[in-house]
């Protein structure tokens, strides 16, 4: 057990996973910073990004290891792995290879934007929503 | 319950919030991209955020609703509050108050690279770790 001082300011690279043996990762696109998606990797999806250069994770609804782009082709080629203070959050830097890192066929998960300055549930406003492949054909 | 369709392709709001009642929020500096922090929400930080048009969180370890920036003024102005395909997580663009958003004193809580490339346990490589205020100072 390493103390909250080693996490933070020591250069052991400690994970701490949540119960389900998961950590947090964070992808943005190492050219213009935009994030494209939010996953989780298990110790084995880690190990084998750090060691391939390519991002794997852990899929929580399907219980699966699995590497990003091995159905569609969109490979995320790693270009920097970063770790926050607490050591319970990853952010990939990545070049995201082909069209598009979200499932629904967009180049980014986060197509849409939440209006501030509202109470209550104001509706969703579509950002950036344009589809850049289509799906049905990318994954079969 | 809406369907999955709803959720990725609709316009309302329904954020999916976890077994404890949170969704992930990745805080990113509107002025250049870089990742500053990764935190939590429960419904009621998210409608203070959107209400105030300013960070709140839900802490994990103190169990307590926080506003950021209470104790060191370094509050976050959101620019733009996006969601994911799923609606389990949210993308935060932030005017960063002050000097910085991470309780060690760095500007970013990823200060740290992981080395690619090699097996086993590398060690982590300081990246942007200069200290840009003192906690002590800060956090009283």
């Amino acid at each position: 057990m390493s103390s909250t001082r080693d996490t933070e300011e020591g250069l052991a690279f400690t994970p701490r996973y949540d119960a389900n043996g998961l950590v947090t990762a964070v992808v943005t696109d190492a050219g213009n910073g935009d994030v494209l998606m939010v996953a989780h990797m298990n110790a084995e999806a880690l190990a084998k990004t750090i060691a391939t250069g390519e991002a794997w994770y852990y899929s929580r609804s399907r219980r699966t290891l699995w590497k990003k782009g091995e159905q569609s082709g969109h490979v995320q080629r790693v270009k920097e792995l970063r770790v926050d203070c607490d050591q319970d959050a990853l952010w990939l830097k990545v070049e995201q290879v082909g069209e598009g890192a979200c499932h629904t066929g967009r180049r980014s998960c986060f197509y849409r934007a939440v209006p501030l300055g509202k109470s209550g549930a104001g509706m969703l406003e579509f950002r950036d929503a344009e589809k850049t492949f289509d799906p049905a054909k990318v994954y079969k």
